[in-house]
């Protein structure tokens, strides 16, 4: 099966992943590789190099994390990309230096930090923006996917501080497709999710008609990071009000300090739990849950996405928006 | 403040009230009456006679329950209404009856019963049609407020069974509405909720990627009725079976039959548990949440409803729609 990228890169299109997962991870994967199982993570990265569209390699700018599966003792594609001609880039800071239309940077051995983790609140944003700088260079356009992908991740462990940090990383670069849009106003964003996770709300049982994300904003490291370095310490509640950024109540040091003594991962549940009851959050199961999900549109086009849809239409909107039709839909890969 | 239905009657339209909920209860009272509180029951059911726009009653058509507060020992606004020339009705089989443009049907001491303990799965479409074919006959028009009132009582009680018949129950008359809009394309269909309740999703904690809404299609009577009468006899499983429509397992009856004996409460608290885990249904709170909440148009203008917006934006728009400017802004009750 034909993907929009590929489709797009057979119609001379310049073609980019942009992720906070390793580039290899499911979401980005379904874009390009065609293997059996999502979790064939050295197979999909050789893929990246070894499938080709018209004898051309299929993503022109790979940004997110991977190491581990493109610099292996089997095979290392990172310098059989660098021999095919792509920029190689290890750290945020090179993205400034990018000066060639192909280019793969991994700046971590599977995903990013988690985005409290990171010392840059723009760190996908600044990846997006060294991205569509390279493929608009293109006249023939390009196709760009973006993903946050670690909201998904923050959610499946219930972590709402975590969930909200990844939600502004995509947020920040947001904005700036937004402005970039307005600048160019031939381009179309198309922002979704591909299902809901956790079932989180804002509001809880029994906590009142109030939530209070305000005590999610000064955390100095993720829920998780705090629980590990934590866990490896004395009881430290003065470093621990300030790593949260709230001064704990008795209550929550009642929580916290017998799960401390537990380790990192019963401390790690403990945290949440004081998180969930300050900001009043609520959660149904730790995987995917049914819910309809939002999609949002700007730019060129965007009135059709205009109403519910299925997931699939997506894709066949974008398809259609690109040319495809019946008749040339045998242009595969 | 002007409610948009007091803005439509000032300006010669016919209005309506189609609610499953007593038909003074929060939602219908917010478009006519001007009390301090919402609990204020009495005062509402006097102010819908009492309270006049150009010497006029404001509501043509009020369907639902109320007899408690319509029918007093301090008042009779039933008697008022009929000897100011409205039609009374009590009964559903009595709406094809009406022959007058002033209705008044009451059809409960309160709220009508759960949508899963009344005979007609189209009451509401029902109640809808009748209304509608008495205030089209309005060259001016007509503004009705319908709402699906008891998809939030079942919500607050976590009734997933009670839950999505209420909303089969709204479904019903959207399904009607949407035939009357395509045979009447100058009227507009805005479907909205005021908040989520309950943050409800399909799928929950450790019960894998699916949800099983086939098990809440063949229920008798609500889950509470179940309860209420079954904790009123001895423990009759075969009975039990019947009334949910699906045959319990031994552990479900292990959940169930303890809770029998402790009284309706507990028991349709586990029969709940039990309809939530075969389902695999998930629930953050008994109150309300902060999610968006989606907002549909259909019909002659529904391309105003695109898009995210606040809720006072709808009142904004349909204020609009009607042709209320900042000028003309004094015309208030």
């Amino acid at each position: 099966m034909e993907s929009v990228l590929e489709y797009a890169k057979a119609m001379g299109k310049s073609t980019g992943l942009v992720v906070t997962s390793q580039i290899n991870h499911a979401t980005p994967a379904s874009y390009v590789a065609h293997v059996p199982q999502r979790r064939m993570y050295n197979e999909i990265a050789d893929s990246y190099f070894d499938a080709k569209i018209d004898d051309q390699f299929k993503v022109n700018v790979m940004l997110g994390g991977g190491w581990q599966y493109f610099i292996r003792d089997d095979r290392n594609l990172v310098e059989e990309f660098q021999q095919a001609g792509y920029q190689y880039i290890d750290s945020y800071a090179q993205l400034e230096t990018i000066d060639n239309h192909n280019v793969l940077g991994l700046f971590a051995d599977r995903g990013l930090p988690a985005a409290l983790d990171e010392g840059n609140p723009d760190r996908l944003k600044d990846m997006v923006q060294a991205a569509v700088s390279r493929l608009e260079t293109n006249d023939k356009g390009f196709f760009l996917l973006v993903e946050g992908s670690q909201i998904d991740w923050a959610s499946h462990a219930n972590d709402v501080a975590s969930t909200m940090a990844e939600m502004d990383d995509l947020h920040r670069a947001l904005l700036w497709l937004e402005t970039y849009v307005s600048q160019h106003p031939n381009t179309l964003v198309v922002v979704t999710a591909d299902h809901n996770t956790g079932g989180m709300t804002m509001g809880e049982r029994a906590g009142g008609y109030r939530w209070e994300p305000a005590y999610l904003r000064q955390f100095s490291a993720s829920p998780r990071t705090i629980a590990v370095t934590h866990a490896e310490q004395t009881w430290d509640p003065a470093s621990l009000n300030q790593q949260l950024g709230f001064t704990l109540t008795k209550e929550e040091m009642a929580v916290l300090q017998p799960a401390h003594k537990e380790g990192a991962k019963a401390f790690y549940q403990a945290i949440k739990q004081v998180v969930d009851q300050r900001t009043n959050t609520g959660w149904t199961t730790g995987g995917h849950t049914g819910v309809d999900v939002p999609v949002f549109a700007f730019g060129q086009g965007k009135e059709q996405f205009i109403g519910q849809m299925d997931n699939t239409d997506i894709a066949k909107k974008l398809f259609a928006m690109l040319g495809r039709t019946p008749e040339n839909e045998s242009n595969k890969p």
